[in-house]
């Protein structure tokens, strides 16, 4: 899934937002904005009222003496999916998109939202509200300076600033005699009042061991061993990230939208395992499970999930050095720790071992992939059906293939909400339908499903654009090019410790050579039951060394404004390659295994080794996904599933590019005339 | 060339440290190196006995209250190449390799420098000096702090660490009570005294104006518009890398080993231009040219080179804002600038404006390659006919290539030391034959030639390797996996503005494939009669993004320990790319016009399209090349070259591999027994 939030971590979102940001801005031509040129202004009805809430909150920073208050879209821990009780941006403005930063001083309010998102800004966001089509703390500083007197206080909230973040509103700053105030309790949680929906209270529990990799307490055990091998013998490790805390003890809960994880900290000493949790949610078993009983090495002390700063300022008093991963962590942690007492790392030590996966990980994540693409072939042999009939829309489309996944084995939910675009829909960088909002499948459109699931084993994520009818000589190709671009990456061998950025240009070759391209990045990690976007993993220039047993998502793509939308997206393992000299290289092994549209695939266009690699390919999803179908009876599927793996042949010599290219090098021996 | 000193500044060095760890530590067997075990300690004749000049050093430091003094391998300028009287490390030390950095307490003295020179290292340095077989601040500080007391005083001189590698000391200090203390008087030059080399003082003179591509003054405007256009609109832009003021004004000299350089700094502000050099230098016609009789704001002000610290100083007093690439900025600089007066980017406006050939320039640099081929060909030529008659070596070859090339019109020298390697001496990564140690080149072996010419229109560098004899079957596939590198990245399409970091693996593709690859860069941008290494173009993760006008170098390349190397390096203009679909593609034109080595290629490796490439590359030689051979009356060259730029054909269809890979995909796709 190629998507603004990549990764579990807002902070990521300018990177995409900068790669989408190549494409044009939506056209807003017949859509239904706001107009706050007119006296009265235009309104549309999906407009929200912020007069009062507006009112309130500048009392509120009256009290604090504040000339400007920062609302980013961000929560405590850098969720990419954020709970709904932490959506204070979205209602304080009305302007629900996933990326944006609200500023209100006395007089304005503005956000700043990238391309994707403008309009639907002017959709939602009434006339106390500018538009800023920018991103990043530089425009919002600038804005700031013209807008509140020299002296001025600008507020915040340490929890939803990143350090980074914080730092770069410092830098931006100095010097300006305007000065950055951070404030604990939330400004507009207090306008908010009763209104707010409370935070999650399910139950919080442990996984069967069955879908483990390892207990927790070997992790623990790990992470002390790493502590003590550290150049500057850390005391303890802080987890700010939610799947860090629930990769740690392999406890799940349901507290985040499309990730199994509860609101935690984990401050994990030498001596000593806090986890930092609303008790009343363990069950006895859960609790007996911790050792929570005791106080050892080796017990897990709950304290309450609002102690954590103190407890963190009170360990601080200590002999102490504290580790932490600077990416996932908010400066309302970091303001904590003296300094002195800080070791710090882009990733912690968590991070770093949860992004390589030990064989039973593996193999869990496989499986599941296997039983993820039962699912998605009966959603395709269901569309080949039942699309001809007209009856089929990208809502209801969307719906089918959940609940087909629902009915899989250790099903828990989609990994992320189900992108389910027609025609000209899936061109749009950022698209899910909804019952009142979608668009008609028809054998006349590509289709492009990008989807995934939760399950107890592994997370999974995949990408299928087909076409039921006759597709166009450049859709074909198109897809085609798209399509060598997956496989040249997937079957690229490289360097032990090669990091993505330097090789996920492979993914996009054969797509530049005819000038086309895609504005998005390549792959991202998943996870175990955990993130469908799991960093520090992936193609960014961000993204940490390929090792063995990482796994990663290939999907390249193309997208033609106001026509269609292709993405082809497997989730690939990291395996050792086989090279003709010794050396430590390695490859990528796809576990994603269902076939791409025969209909779709110009064969010209692929070279035999190209050929080679996707025979083999099907043949693996026969061998794989084949005696599942038949022992589940879906001997339809089955069918299917021969069908669109039969292997592809090349072109006759005599027709066949590759014979063209031959006959223009051999005129070019001859004759230089080429 | 793929050297140490990549880029015009040695801060590069580490980058190139780092790739070549990669290979194996030299084996000292043989070496006559010291051994400071024995009693009394066996020194080679190559040390230098340092014990005097310790000695007075470390009164110079108690003088400063120092307890340590910190002596690094650069000169004040970030060159590559560094002038005798600024070998200081060098000097004091015995140790004369390129890289390396020295430091100096009350009771011990050490060296620290990386795996090329590290026998070097023991060949030189008597036992006054440990030496440290690594690189970077945190292995010296980390020393550092074991060996002076708490309170301890670091001095070094503030010209000779750039603001990055003095943040790093500062960094790593930070909290260990002990202090880095600026000392703008160089401790080891009181040392050196009179034996000192003295500074350079040849004339300054300006270029003719057919071999420039801009007029100084036009482009001090485009510099000063810039500054207008610069969001914080500094008042000045100060130039500290000497091929910046050697490029604004179009002047050279020859203070600088293989760079027509001379010392000098220059600020130009909105107002004026000020030159800091030594006036005397400069002959009547040459300060007419410069205006230098007049104050206004084109007129320039020929201030002592000595000047520039209280210049800038008393500039800065001011309502100005200094412009400055923090790159190629010294501490010494840095810190007469007040902070919030400071405007700093990576690389300075004229670094980034050179780094974008104009059309004139493009067709100088062009025109010295067609003349640098003929020297290297005629080179080629001569090799072939002497090598077999047992005369030639390493070092006597190199000469005569060197004589060739300063036969060429408006040749001004080599542009770097050549590398003239043959058999196991090309596997080093750091190689040049002496007068005294080299190696005879024969039939029996490969031989590597990697070396370039200043010329009066432009910079060249080069690389070929050639086999007299019969190849091994290794050989020739190494050779051809490097050529298929070369290839495929020189013929890559890419949209504008990708960094070269993004694209370079494209170089390795075919060696990874069978576990093969090469342990430095892929190449450096170039210049008119500049720096062979001219930074910021490149394929390294610092270097700028890709623009049509760039010239770079593309050298992929193979070295097999003890046994042989592989180079094969061409520069390369950005130009524009014609795409099937309307874009804004880049691809290489390359201008290195000397044909490969066809005794080394395997053609049955070369796709279809790789001898396509191959043979357009071969015509485009022979209509270069060859009209200029002609007219030179230099038959026999020519006809070498009309033989060796034959067009190369495929293997037949039922040999070739390409049939293989077809009749294998066959079987794939008849029987899935592959």
């Amino acid at each position: 899934m190629a998507r603004a939030h990549w990764g579990c971590c807002p902070w990521l979102v300018l990177l995409c937002a900068c790669a989408w940001g190549h494409t044009k801005p939506v056209d807003l031509g017949g859509q239904d904005v706001r107009n706050c040129s007119t006296n009265p202004p235009y309104l549309p009805v999906t407009v929200v009222n912020t007069t009062m809430s507006l009112t309130a909150l500048r009392q509120q920073m009256q009290t604090q003496n504040l000339s400007a208050y920062i609302i980013p879209g961000t929560d405590a821990h850098m969720n990419e999916y954020i709970g709904q009780h932490d959506e204070r941006r979205a209602w304080i403005t009305g302007f629900t998109g996933s990326a944006g930063t609200a500023v209100v001083t006395m007089k304005k309010a503005a956000v700043w939202t990238d391309s994707r998102y403008w309009t639907q800004a002017e959709r939602q966001m009434d006339c106390n509200w500018e538009l800023h089509k920018e991103v990043g703390t530089t425009s919002i500083v600038t804005w700031l300076l013209t807008e509140i007197p020299a002296g001025g206080r600008v507020g915040f909230d340490p929890f939803l600033l990143s350090i980074d973040t914080w730092e770069s509103y410092d830098l931006a700053l100095q010097g300006s005699n305007r000065q950055l105030v951070s404030i604990t309790t939330n400004l507009v949680d207090l306008v908010w009042g009763s209104e707010r929906p409370p935070v999650p209270n399910q139950p919080i529990y442990a996984l069967q061991e069955a879908f483990t990799g390892s207990t927790w307490q070997e992790k623990v055990s790990g992470v002390r061993s790493q502590m003590q091998k550290h150049q500057k013998v850390p005391t303890a490790v802080l987890l700010s990230a939610l799947e860090e805390t629930a990769w740690l003890f392999n406890l799940r809960a349901s507290d985040i939208p499309y990730n199994p994880f509860f609101y935690s900290y984990t401050l994990l000493t030498d001596s000593s395992i806090r986890l930092f949790a609303n008790k009343s949610r363990f069950s006895s078993e859960t609790l007996s499970y911790l050792n929570s009983s005791c106080t050892g090495p080796m017990c897990v002390q709950i304290e309450d999930y609002s102690q954590v700063r103190d407890s963190i300022q009170a360990y601080s008093l200590g002999d102490v050095r504290i580790w932490i991963g600077t990416s996932y962590t908010m400066y309302g942690i970091y303001e904590m720790i003296p300094k002195e007492k800080l070791v710090t790392d882009t990733y912690s030590p968590v991070m770093m071992t949860k992004a390589v996966k030990n064989s039973k990980e593996q193999a869990l994540l496989k499986a599941s992939h296997v039983r993820d693409a039962v699912a998605v072939i009966r959603y395709l042999v269901w569309l080949e059906k039942n699309v001809p009939k007209g009856t089929v829309d990208e809502f209801s489309g969307a719906e089918i293939v959940d609940k087909f996944r629902g009915e899989e084995q250790f099903s828990s939910g989609p990994s992320f909400e189900t992108i389910s675009a027609s025609g000209l829909n899936a061109a749009l960088a950022h698209y899910s339908p909804t019952k009142e909002l979608n668009r008609k499948l028809s054998s006349d459109e590509m289709y492009l499903l990008d989807s995934g699931g939760q399950y107890w084993d592994g997370t999974t994520d995949i990408t299928r654009t087909v076409h039921w009818g006759t597709p166009s000589a450049f859709q074909k190709e198109a897809y085609t090019r798209v399509l060598i671009g997956n496989i040249d990456l997937s079957r690229l061998i490289f360097p032990a410790a090669t990091s993505g950025r330097m090789v996920e240009a492979f993914a996009r070759r054969a797509l530049w050579d005819a000038g086309l391209n895609y504005g998005h990045g390549t792959g991202h990690g998943i996870g175990n039951f955990l993130c469908v976007h799991e960093w520090p993993v992936g193609f960014q220039s961000n993204n940490i060394a390929m090792a063995k047993g990482m796994f990663t998502s290939i999907e390249p793509g193309y997208y033609k404004d106001g026509e269609f939308g292709i993405r082809l997206e497997d989730v690939a393992l990291v395996v050792e390659a086989k090279t003709k000299y010794p050396g430590s290289y390695l490859t990528f092994e796809v576990v994603s295994f269902v076939p791409y549209d025969r209909n779709l695939i110009d064969v010209s266009l692929l070279s035999p080794e190209h050929l080679q690699y996707l025979n083999r390919y099907y043949q693996t999803i026969r061998e794989k996904v084949g005696p599942e179908l038949q022992r589940r009876q879906l001997l339809e599927e089955f069918e299917w599933l021969q069908q669109h793996t039969e292997p592809l042949a090349a072109r006759a010599p005599d027709t066949a590019s590759w014979a063209s290219v031959l006959v223009v090098s051999t005129l070019a021996i001859l004759g230089w005339s080429v």
